[in-house]
């Protein structure tokens, strides 16, 4: 709410990542400065946030599985009547869905990007320990039930690498609103592989698998919540499906 | 079995396809011409034998999912002492595998462009179909759980598309042997892809999606022995798995 | 409609099951008498109409993927003012509704309690089949992917027969009421497990898995009508959830 | 190894359950004394360790997916020359795998049975959340995607108590080896069903889900260790299999 030259913040907000980094100095804050614009897309700003203001104060620390992601970690954190210098507002009143918007496409393909890399990583780690251990006399890369597990991860990694490689092109090329099917899509089909993938991968590493030994339990926790990062599956596929339906009406 | 300037061929073939329909005139006979050659490659030939040969008794027609696909058919043929001129072999004795192994690939990404084609249909019959079909008061295409299966058959589609695409490239620019393990993964995700998608568009056409009101129970039937031909399923994953821990040996 | 002592029938049925046997000498019909009653339960009505009524005409015989299951069949039939006595009427004016109640919960029981038996005799047709052919140079009981098989159709049969059970148990013991999501259960839970222990055995059986060489493929073909017979599954699915919901409230 | 009156222990142990527990006095060590006996089932023997013994160093605390499960934890432990008196030993030398195989069973079967409850409050709670989170304007409990997830959960949950209620009457009746095929069904099938149950609860709780704010990641993690825990699942499949395969020899 503006105040004269400053805007007044009170707000309780989830999953604040970065917060618990020593060197964060900087919150972007995405609230309403508008909430009776009969156009719902201009009642959000965003503004910047200096993280010693009065008023910020980190409830705790949440957890992602076990994993606090320390030091980034990710705050749950309340602001109560925090006063930031008008100037502080980006972009202009009002535009903070349309800067979020310009950065959901980018922030989406590079978090399924990343996600390929994770899967790839799994696959090979799947398959130098299938190598190594042995079960019921052989390796178990031996055993065509191990066989079937890399076949299926290497297809699904492949389909979702080329899904998200057109995504790419078509942000590209006809712009991240023609392509939001395209960018749904991935958003939908990359993580579920992902933790498909690294599933598998677990259960051939046996209990390390889950443990610290290796780095497949912290990255599927991760992975998980790319399931609800930029909205739920369940959000993107009804996206998907109204579009598709379009194209026949 | 070479005998003079003839060939003598008895056997007893399962599959052939095409063989009901009048105006077949020739067929195509793969068969052990030197049984005891140690390159197990070399043992096979082909020839050429006209279809009203001495010998050749048509047992039955058989049918997929109770379809006999007349005029065309497919028939459980067998081959008593039919002679064959020996100009009639292709290419020369013990090439049968290398002619074989010629059209695999060019044939199982046939088989998986035209199941893409498939697929694509049975997803626009499913988005109209659900437009216009009405339950609990609304159509069935404001219901969310068709929406979903929607949006998972439009992903399903198009990551098979994408990987189909791959294939062709591979074997248009490194040829079908260093492609086999991409021409494999094909082979596997696309009918398997198919038969969900028609699933889905099957049940929502309701009972008339498994009767001759629509081409969908049809196309499935056909779709199901795309995960025999040419191989099961179980051996080219086994294929792609080996090929695979190659990559980390 | 009535008309004096008699009714006057109009209306196109699909699925009109064992109307193509020569045998069939009454229909159960089922329509709307009271079309206008404030209480939709008690709208329709179930009458005898003899097969040789005047007025009956069968417009085609409907396949189920390729089966005509001839001579029993499904007809698509018109009836065109057939007159029938008004004392053919059964149980009386709107009681239709009431009748199909009583016979539903039994009703689909029975269907998964033969899915029950089809899923055991397609697990035992796939170990012997599995035990008899030889793939990589043993026979495909000895191969991992082949057991895994089996064992996952081993508890999907076991556990879906036990929930057959209670149902059954329920129906017995509170009756069909208040066992309606028990029934609902199985209605979706037996017939997606038969279809898949069917598809496992289908593919263990190779190519003559989908011919009529074995039994499989028919009794795949009737099995993927019993997701839509008596209502399809995600009309069952949906009380369920709601039965569950309601628990919670 | 014996030496005189005593036993010296060597050994690397990894999920050393509860030794973080300041209340942990004993250890039950399972190891070999008769490495070369040709009965390969009397090569084991259990003894006592008091958990003060010289040479017992923990060398770190193993965490599930991020969590360290403290103070109970899970150590990997290093036995070096510990010296235990030979009257600690359990039952006699060669005993082990004996004294391991009559807790087997039960030990699995109480597993499941816990598991069970944690899919029955799981299901709970998805019921509870999805009646009062709100999205497009109605409850998600209203949409329909939402009463599939809680009805395939309310069939999963069913199907699986009734599986274990079956096993264990099979213990109780005909003795925990007669019944070692219904054990190996709940062990693979009860930890995969609630992990699929955690997972719809994860989903519909949101970000939330995965955080300590609720219990559901914790359950989550914890589940995933018993697809491990006494053999993975593909140790058990393969048992089932080759048990189910033996009845039609």
């Amino acid at each position: 709410m503006r105040n004269g030259d400053e805007y007044v913040i009170s707000g309780h907000k989830w999953w604040t990542s970065g917060i618990g980094d020593p060197r964060c100095q900087l919150l972007i804050f995405m609230g309403k400065t508008s909430p009776t614009n009969p156009d719902k897309y201009k009642q959000q700003s965003m503004i910047l946030v200096p993280r010693d203001a009065l008023g910020i104060k980190v409830l705790r620390m949440l957890t992602v599985f076990g994993y606090d992601d320390a030091p980034h970690g990710h705050g749950e954190v309340l602001f109560e009547n925090v006063r930031v210098p008008a100037d502080n507002l980006l972009l202009g009143e009002g535009r903070g869905f349309e800067i979020a918007q310009g950065r959901l496409g980018p922030g989406r393909i590079h978090h399924c990007m990343r996600q390929i890399g994770v899967a790839e990583r799994a696959l090979e780690a799947m398959c130098r320990r299938a190598a190594s251990r042995v079960a019921f006399g052989k390796p178990i890369a031996d055993h065509d039930v191990t066989l079937e597990r890399i076949a299926e991860s290497r297809i699904d990694i492949d389909q979702a690498r080329l899904l998200v490689l057109r995504a790419a092109y078509m942000m590209d090329t006809v712009g991240n609103k023609s392509a939001r099917s395209e960018v749904a899509q991935i958003k939908v089909a990359v993580p579920n592989m992902t933790l498909r993938v690294l599933d598998r991968a677990i259960q051939v590493h046996g209990g390390g698998g889950v443990s610290q030994e290796f780095w497949l339990a912290n990255a599927w926790a991760h992975s998980r919540t790319l399931r609800f990062a930029d909205g739920p599956d369940e959000v993107h596929r009804r996206q998907i499906g109204r579009l598709e339906l379009r194209k026949h009406a």
